[in-house]
């Protein structure tokens, strides 16, 4: 398998597909096209990027294509078994499954005003009413899943899988941006950010040379 | 179960949820809220509604609750079968899975610009260019999907299924606001309104009361 991601320090849709690979445990090549540059609107007209009119993350295999995060998580899924990534349990894969899907619509203010850059800590500014309300959405389903269904584990369901592969640029934000977090939360948060898979990303981001200005912003326009 | 949706006239996300729990063929009691008058905002402080935050489709299943409609479509997948929904095809699935997952997140402008009425056809108007780039989009991923795995079925991957579902309100809006449609694309809309479900849906709308002025326009705001 090879995916297709924008640059590690800035990319979050590319965060989850590449989060979801290294969950499915199978072997797959990473190409990591830094976003914005000429490399970049070079690659996108490529056959490479057809599939998704040039948005990453893009998973090939062969003929296979998927380019969308959610759907690299159940096309592998599909392929490595449900388990690995939803809850075993109806209604806690439920639950997994409409918080996956809400964090692939909505949380819009959070993601527009508070990009991903996995390497920066900014000065904290307070945030506007809409992240607010999109913070206390969050943290309410991040309390419901924990205590219902988090069990001993770490992460929302106990164990790592699809719900918090979603959620895992989030978790970087509220670091980032040191977005006010209640204690669980924010517990939760800083297992994700210290998940082996994370602490690979993270470390391969900050090994990363392309800078993006508009990403070092604190408050992104 | 019991299935919570806003008016059929008027409610696109609704109607996914809908068309999810037909295509399950598992009984469902279905209850519809008005949107935006005095019932919608008693009833959405209820624990009916606390789970989604006061967003439907709302799927109950006595102590079991989803709320989205892309994660109804794979919780009754996983109770009546996956081939129900996606192509048992891999590549087809990919693809499947690809598509509704962007439709779930994208077309923003078409979205926006055009809500569903399906008790209207407008004058029509012509669509901004947000709304153009939506519908090129839109027809490129009809046209692969029909050309590489409709074989000789009416829908996106021959039957109907979970990618059909996802864009049943986009094939109303074709229709009611008279928006520039290649023929395939239009053959492939017509299958869609003509499905027994959405012909029942439809009907339903017709016989609905409630009238709700915002979205009695051309174009919406």
């Amino acid at each position: 398998m090879k995916l297709i991601i924008g640059n590690k320090a800035y990319s979050s849709w590319s965060l989850r597909g590449w989060l979801a690979c290294r969950q499915a445990a199978l072997p797959f090549e990473e190409v990591v096209v830094p976003l914005y540059d000429a490399e970049w609107d070079r690659r996108r007209e490529g056959d490479e990027f057809a599939p998704s009119s040039g948005k990453v993350p893009i998973l090939w295999d062969g003929d296979i294509v998927v380019w969308d995060s959610l759907a690299i998580i159940d096309f592998l899924a599909d392929r490595v078994g449900r388990d690995r990534f939803w809850p075993a349990d109806e209604a806690a894969r439920a639950m997994a499954r409409s918080m996956a899907a809400e964090m692939h619509s909505s949380f819009a203010a959070l993601r527009r005003e508070h990009s991903m850059n996995v390497r920066q800590i900014f000065p904290p500014q307070p945030p506007t009413e809409a992240v607010q309300a999109d913070l206390a959405r969050l943290f309410e389903l991040w309390m419901q899943a924990r205590a219902r269904f988090g069990g001993e584990g770490d992460f929302l369901f106990g164990d790592f899988g699809a719900a918090d592969i979603m959620f895992a640029p989030v978790c970087t934000r509220l670091v980032t941006y040191s977005l006010p977090t209640p204690r669980f939360a924010a517990a939760y948060a800083m297992a994700v950010l210290q998940h082996p898979f994370m602490q690979d990303w993270i470390a391969a981001a900050q090994a990363e040379e392309w800078v993006i200005e508009k990403f070092e912003q604190p408050v992104a326009g």
